[in-house]
């Protein structure tokens, strides 16, 4: 089994990453960006009898900091 | 217009921050886990007219290393 975690932050808080990378394509000459924000993906392999409920604890204990960033789990 | 572009390690490139979240896992009892991959998702807010090639000229120039890691575009 496979799931796909997005993490990002959530809205409202500064993201100054994503602030560097609309710089960045600004400077580029990209000028068709009006924001940009970023965040991470995490992959999980994971056996097949895991709990789906599991990915939800790995996400609320470790994966995502639940102050600041909100995360989406994908199944597949 | 929105674009979720996805970058991730390519196979067989070494991954050391998955590899600290699977052992980070693991410490907390999270036993069914069989790998980890991490990367980055980056949500850009474009302008109508924006032209989906841009999007690839923005990840070949600058999203992405692509010596490393691959990169795929949704658009929404």
């Amino acid at each position: 089994m496979k799931a796909t975690v997005h993490v990002m932050l959530k809205t409202g808080v500064l993201d100054p990453q994503g602030e560097a990378v609309h710089h960045a394509l600004r400077n580029l000459g990209f000028k068709t960006v009006n924001s940009v924000r970023q965040g991470k993906v995490i992959e999980l392999d994971l056996l097949d009898e895991t709990d789906e409920t599991d990915v939800n604890d790995m996400c609320e204990k470790l994966l995502a900091n639940t102050v600041i960033e909100s995360y989406k789990i994908d199944f597949s």
